[in-house]
């Protein structure tokens, strides 16, 4: 009842895609067990080296034999001097102290050059590897890339936040988009117009986006259930992809503090800050988040600051302290649920079944 | 296909309420025009006179005998010092300037009491004449109006941005929520939580709210077509508000440059902005707004700066400038459309026939 022509495309049989949470958040068990279940899986992989991914993607492998997905991040950009680095660094300094981590080494600018070069290493693995779908944030990668990947048959997926980022995507020769509503957990994916402007909700951005390009499309952000399935499907969106939703699986590798505090947010406590990372981020508001608040658009671009609070994230997170965690969340948390991914996917599937069959009626 | 407990108990064909856009956009053609289509039809009263307000309702019901609807502000608490109303007031000077607008006549601090003696007098007026809908923004009025107002069988609508102002809007004994996504245009309708907290997407906000109520939700934000009336459906709510589609409507009595401003805007230009009215409003990016925005968080409360810049918005749109008016927008531009409240109607019911028809196959 849900094959169009996004799941013949993926060989999948139902249009749901699991969004490629970076960060330890999408194990093998869970990408695995979101093909085996019908979906697609997705290996967020923006953080992961080269090797990291060999294994995972061996791993999953193992673990399936139907199609699944990886995604890596675009370099961007970014203008950061040593001064404004140190300065940066001492802002954090108190919470290192609070969480009885090390100061960092001193630290070098490291070179827009080197995002390049892990992005190529990345994409030889995933060559190599033979993996069916590469998805790609933050940006479009370059002509050379595209025309390599496609070389080998892997199917591209874009993410855009604006009709005309979609429409760059599709002028690349990508063959899917991910449009991103505001509704979104995590980083933000814009990447022609600012973040302000970029911050447009499903229901205005999927049929203004569906209006504009011929490829499908893949609606993200606060899909939680069979209703938002088949809200984004008459939307004109082929599919959705979802990322909340699956992180509070039982499969996900989110720690389970992280799972609980999903779970019990409500719709209005997530916000977005620039303070763990330099980029722009959705997540549940936390004393790191509202403490950082007065330096927000002062602080260095993404990678810089991700790195400056690399040690601070690391030691909240095995110290179980939600006060300096990045707790990224879509804006539907009331729908969450700690479930096995096979309970989720069945169950939005009988949801999408009613709603077709009330519309019978 | 489109009956529901909505339609029934609002005595109307189909789910679809037309915003009450206040400040002239709602004129009798307008609201009798839908309410003839098989809508309701909704002043925007909040801006008018008791006087105004009757004259209105009874040319509405020379124009038609079907069930229409008045929207009424809450006012607001607003703290604000005589300095600080004549600093806000200098700021504006250059603007007046520029648009040679006499300089304001002295200015009293208006009485938080003057406001609710202004709605009770409305009130008044809407029991007289029979209204039969009234809705609500800016809060739930007091117990005393709304036991008056249910003691004539007036339906009572409140707006509600987030789960919790919904539950509130409900155990106040209102019969139906409007849920305001973050995708709508004009006013946010928050009252409870801050401004920032209350932009929940559509996607997310109509299936958490559905969850936590048992009136009927009418889902507003960014709709504009058959796609968005179903989506909403499916997500939970029982009908749809749309303003943006109806402001540009040729039976509205939106200024002619401002419908072809909405025409001709694309979904990442419209921004939120304080500077008209002292609330934060959604509208196209514009002069006023950009050369404002340094003075935004410090600009007085509803409705004093909106009495500030009554006369550069009054001669802004006398003088056809949109670099000073008020372009209130959803995030839906790139589906506006310059035609009939019948076309609008007619393609709407088309469109969410043949998604019906897509699911039966």
């Amino acid at each position: 009842m849900l094959r169009n022509e996004l799941t013949e495309f993926l060989h999948i049989e139902y249009p749901i895609v699991q969004a490629p949470m970076a960060g330890g958040v999408t194990t093998a068990e869970l990408v695995a067990q979101v093909s085996n279940s019908g979906c697609l899986g997705m290996v967020g992989a923006g953080y992961m080296t080269p090797i990291q991914i060999r294994e995972q993607i061996r791993e999953i492998k193992r673990l399936t034999s139907n199609n699944f997905g990886i995604n890596l991040f675009v370099p961007n950009e970014f203008n950061v001097t040593e001064n404004e680095m140190e300065l940066a660094n001492q802002i954090l300094q108190p919470f290192r102290d609070q969480l009885n981590v090390q100061p960092n080494e001193p630290l070098k600018i490291p070179h827009s050059n080197d995002a390049y070069e892990t992005l190529k290493e990345q994409i030889m693995v995933v060559i190599e590897e033979k993996v069916p779908v590469c998805s790609f944030t933050f940006g479009v990668p370059t002509k050379e890339i595209i025309a390599l990947l496609k070389k080998h048959n892997i199917i591209l997926i874009g993410t855009a936040t604006t009709v005309q980022e979609a429409v760059a995507i599709e002028e690349k020769g990508m063959d899917l988009v991910v449009v991103q509503g505001s509704e979104a957990g995590g980083h933000r994916g814009n990447f022609i117009g600012g973040f302000q402007e970029s911050l447009v909700g499903l229901m205005s951005l999927i049929p203004q986006v569906v209006d504009h390009v011929s490829i499908p499309v893949i609606a993200a952000g606060g899909i939680m259930d069979g209703r938002g399935l088949m809200a984004s499907i008459c939307l004109g969106a082929k599919g959705v992809q979802m990322g909340t939703a699956f992180l509070t699986c039982t499969e996900s590798g989110a720690p389970r503090v992280y799972k609980e505090a999903i779970c019990k947010t409500t719709e209005d406590e997530t916000i977005f800050t620039r303070a763990f990372s330099g980029k722009w981020a959705r997540g549940i508001k936390n004393k790191f988040m509202l403490d950082m608040q007065k330096h927000e658009t002062s602080l260095p671009d993404f990678p810089i600051q991700n790195t400056l609070t690399q040690s601070i994230r690391r030691a909240a997170t095995s110290q179980k302290n939600l006060d300096y965690m990045s707790l990224w969340s879509g804006q539907s948390p009331r729908l969450a649920k700690n479930q096995t991914v096979e309970t989720l996917i069945k169950n939005i599937l009988s949801e999408a079944k009613k709603i077709i069959r009330n519309f019978k009626n």
